[in-house]
């Protein structure tokens, strides 16, 4: 199939108008929006057509308490890297939505699944990995698309959300991400507006 | 911006087509097309804003050549792990276009980027070259929706590519991609069709 200037227009249009979101409204995402999401990481790409990803969808309540503390923990480390400007900065970011996303998934990784039968791993093991992400971004784009944000929590502490999610043990957590109607939209990164880090552009060179 | 029904259809679409490319046309590509796949990086999320991906656009004919025959022997070693019928349906697989392909592309993820200072990286500093597949993945849709075809090449040692492109010694080889006018389009994994390994639904539970 031939696509078009339209299917190039529209995907610049959701490349630039996605987020990584921490403001999120609670109202809640009905099912077959999600079932969307699900059938988008069906088509992403995998090392050996592997497809790596397992998914935990977090509803219940007390689960959900134990990832904020967990967050919460693993973010009053980080900010002590910190100090003086830098750490009012710091302090002043708001770095995840776990509390009013209505949809938690934890995204983990299979560390020697059957499927792909070891096929282009064996030098690289970490396009196990790399599939799972390939895959998270398949949603956070289709996500976008459908006016969905997301957010990718990554101040956790993984080994205590792999035992608070009792995942089995072959999983390793790749991403922990929030779904749910975002607060506002943006063209541009939150870390940029708020002075952390403005945008550079992608070093290319010809060798 | 509210995005539309026709965005969520083209993105479908892209996602559908796209394919890890081994046939390609040698045709060339364009500047100004190149160019586009740079900008769509840039699109791409990553942890703290710190943007790690750093590209190497490969047109030495030498330094092509030491990469081909980086991947013959690895697929040559990696070729041993299957006997009998596995062996020769590996044997069958067609798993690089690298001869084809017009464009190569290595692209590498900086170790500890003074961009993001460290943000959302001291718990899972694999986030840094997730950051750099999120990128990767942003070219390759981009590509795809411009008709341009993929192949990401894992059948590499890493420590010798690393060598034989002279990269700084904080980078790390994340992908060798190679791009290029696919031979032809299909909406099917090709590892698919080779009944190397089928299509499997993405596993999702609700806890």
């Amino acid at each position: 199939m031939q696509l078009t200037k339209a299917h190039a227009a529209a995907l610049q249009d959701i490349l630039t108008w996605r987020r990584d979101v921490r403001h999120f409204r609670t109202d809640p995402i009905a099912p077959d929006r999600i079932a969307r999401l699900r059938a988008a990481m069906d088509l992403a790409p995998s090392v050996g057509n592997a497809r790596p990803w397992r998914v935990m969808q977090v509803d219940t309540p007390a689960t959900r308490a134990a990832v904020v503390a967990n967050f919460e923990r693993a973010n009053a480390a980080a900010a002590k890297a910190y100090t003086d400007d830098r750490r009012r900065a710091y302090d002043a970011l708001k770095l995840a939505g776990l509390r009013e996303a209505p949809v938690h998934l934890a995204v983990f990784t299979a560390d020697n699944p059957e499927e792909g039968h070891g096929l282009g791993r064996q030098t690289m093991p970490e396009m196990l990995s790399f599939s799972t992400v390939c895959a998270i971004h398949s949603l956070w784009l289709a996500a976008r698309a459908d006016n969905i944000g997301t957010g990718w929590v990554s101040i956790l502490d993984p080994v205590a959300l792999h035992a608070t999610l009792a995942a089995p043990p072959h999983w390793q957590l790749t991403a922990y991400l929030c779904l749910g109607l975002p607060a506002r939209t943006d063209d541009t990164p939150l870390l940029h507006r708020a002075d952390w880090q403005e945008n550079t552009a992608t070093p290319w060179q010809v060798v």
